[in-house]
């Protein structure tokens, strides 16, 4: 259990002005969530020394420590290691390291470094550095007399988010003394509701107080979480196997991966084991299904490629779709999405091949087919064929996006079962 | 010139365990900024009541008003209401409207009404009532003695914006009398760096502070904004024609856009000015370029399609890519950039075409050629061709994205010029 807790203190004019949204705050907040330590509250100032110093004074009245992040930079607006020794009575001294690895920096760049460079080498006295692999600015850990303490990081995500991970989050289980942590599974679903997975492992929940278990609801998918609190990874999936393997035959069928596993990648690892190879037909999709699934590092050797078939001359030229198809029952239609899948698959040379149509809008609704109507269509080396139509809700992009989501499951289900 | 300044308190326990990201606090600070209300500090705490009351006193310490979001909703977690009647020491009243709005919802879903839903049409006694056209609960005004107000809004994004813009931005603006907003006017620029823009314009924001200029850098673009503030929006426009022409004149050739157009709703309005036709050929950007393109409505009248050839079959089968090529030079060069160009132009009968060839990683780098590397080539109808080699860093999604921002630009610059 967690015997302490932090704050959180966002440092930059231009979050109170709505020009940047704070994603370092939540990403910090799971990170302690996950290793049992409370957030009492979060906040964003600006750039403005009296005003974070003031922050940091309110946030030790409550909490056991303070975490900033931003205003560590070299300009005359990064103001927050200042405001720290302001809130802590400190000064500063100078942390050699830094200073030689900022030299080494500057000379191998072949810059002159300025007094404000040199400036970021310098510390609240006493205080813990934190090593910053990817920046010129160090973090660091200072602390009050009266025992709070202060963790200071730089607000570029990409330097914050491995010293927190490397450096503070050691620091903060270590201090709390907490020993447990929050393990967690997650196993994705496509293709079930959130009150269907509620009536089929509604019972689990109830009686499960650790591991707790929790479903988070996305657009056409909904992940489970399972949740163990404790002491050791070997603990937390001695608790989490028996009710991972409850859900996932409760729910068969439907869940089509785990933890960072996404449809895409779950597609082509169905696609792998089978030696088959997929090719993808798109109308108003526009591309969007194949960048999903050039998204999975190593996809070229299971996906050959696409054709945009966003002009009807393109589905008769590059897709054979006969021209007759299109005029009988329209570029929106189950024979359309047939063959467009068909002839994908087979200009391509793939064993599988998957084909939307649809009306994103705003306009190119007609009576009978409505912004949001979509057949989704899919054949294989088998002859097995199928094709589905669905009417999604939304403006253009969410149209689109909602179908590739449902086209990804539909492939993969084809593929598992 | 402001009078005051508000703080923004956002409500919610999941706020604080990161799992949920907060997008209505700079929504709010947006639209405050641009009417030229201060937003002082920003924070969020957790479902518990002492804790949002604790937060609004300290807020009202500081700030002439607090803007509260979440906790407004039906459950026993949803404590706001109750919080600020205890910061301002207030009891609630029942607001008649509301309640007959919520009966009249519920007995046209054939729903009984319980009384927690009754509850969501008490208010702080004397408060100022913000209907809420979007949802069941409606938000306030209420009022202390000394002349501080909170402003207490629903956390759901879809019922909260109206309310803030059609009803709490008016009552703020006169309440601290600005009369006066800002107008903004962005112009995108894309192919020219900030250091660059900054040398050329520099010497016009030195001498500009009403209206001021700020210079917004993204990956491979970067915005000019110029923001007037005035009473109205002919002399914000008075004010800031001139100095938009100059920027215009001085970035000529880099600006491609204005406030709400992108790299390719830019590409689209040059295409339809001459009755051009596009289809693009896409290897390593895998989609992602058809995606943008037909992100914009009505692309379909300058967007033909598009062919991702992941595979070199598909090089070959689709586009005409010679085999010797591809032997020769490799799949990532000039020679087969070049050849994607001219067949997909060719195959989806189009006046102008793009491709991207190249190795997004983290596989497929062999000597002399990096994960990164990008060749980006176009012909159009009138014989012109143009290839470029990019070096591209980041992960795998990161290459791809630039790729596809640094294509958009290539094509807009060869059409606008």
């Amino acid at each position: 259990m967690p015997t302490g807790s932090v704050e959180i203190v966002a440092v930059g004019t231009e979050l109170l002005l709505g020009q940047l949204v704070d994603t370092n705050t939540p990403f910090i907040a799971q990170r302690l969530a996950e290793s049992g330590i409370d957030v009492y509250a979060t906040r964003a100032v600006g750039d403005n020394r009296e005003r974070i110093a003031a922050a940091i004074r309110e946030a030790l009245a409550r909490a056991a420590g303070v975490i900033t992040t931003g205003g560590l930079g070299p300009t005359v607006d990064d103001l927050t290691k200042e405001a720290v020794c302001d809130a802590l009575d400190l000064d500063t001294q100078l942390y050699a390291p830094a200073l030689e690895r900022m030299e080494a920096m500057f000379a191998a760049l072949r810059r002159p470094m300025r007094p404000n460079n040199r400036k970021q080498a310098e510390l609240p006295r006493g205080s813990r550095p934190l090593s910053n692999p990817n920046g010129t600015a160090p973090g660091f850990i200072a602390f009050a007399r009266d025992g709070g303490f202060v963790v200071s990081m730089p607000g570029v995500p990409r330097e914050m988010k491995p010293m927190l991970v490397e450096q503070v989050v050691p620091f903060l289980r270590e201090r709390f003394g907490t020993g447990e942590a929050i393990y967690t599974r997650v196993l994705h679903t496509i293709g079930i509701g959130e009150s269907e997975i509620d009536h089929r492992i509604g019972d689990l929940f109830a009686c499960s107080e650790n591991p707790k278990i929790a479903v988070l609801a996305h657009d056409f998918r909904a992940d489970v979480k399972i949740m163990a609190k404790s002491s050791s990874a070997e603990s937390a999936e001695a608790a989490i196997a028996p009710l991972q393997q409850a859900i996932e035959e409760r729910l068969a069928g439907y869940v089509f991966g785990r933890d960072a596993e996404t449809p895409a990648s779950a597609v082509h690892s169905q696609l792998q084991a089978r030696g088959w190879r997929l090719a993808v037909a798109e109308s108003f999709t526009g591309g969007r299904l194949a960048a999903a699934l050039t998204g999975v590092a190593g996809s070229s050797q299971s996906f050959t490629g696409a054709v945009v078939a966003y002009d009807d001359s393109v589905k008769i030229g590059q897709l054979g779709v006969n021209a007759g198809s299109i005029g009988d029952f329209g570029a929106v239609s189950e024979e359309v999405a047939l063959e467009m899948a068909r002839g994908v698959r087979d200009a391509l040379g793939a064993q599988i091949a998957l084909a939307t149509t649809g009306i994103a809008g705003p306009g190119g609704a007609t009576p009978g087919k409505p912004v949001g109507l979509a057949w989704i269509a899919l054949v294989d080396a088998l002859g097995r064929q199928r094709a589905s139509r669905f009417e999604l809700s939304g403006e253009r992009e969410t149209i689109a996006r909602r179908a590739t989501t449902i086209a990804l499951g539909m492939l993969w289900r084809h593929l598992a079962h």
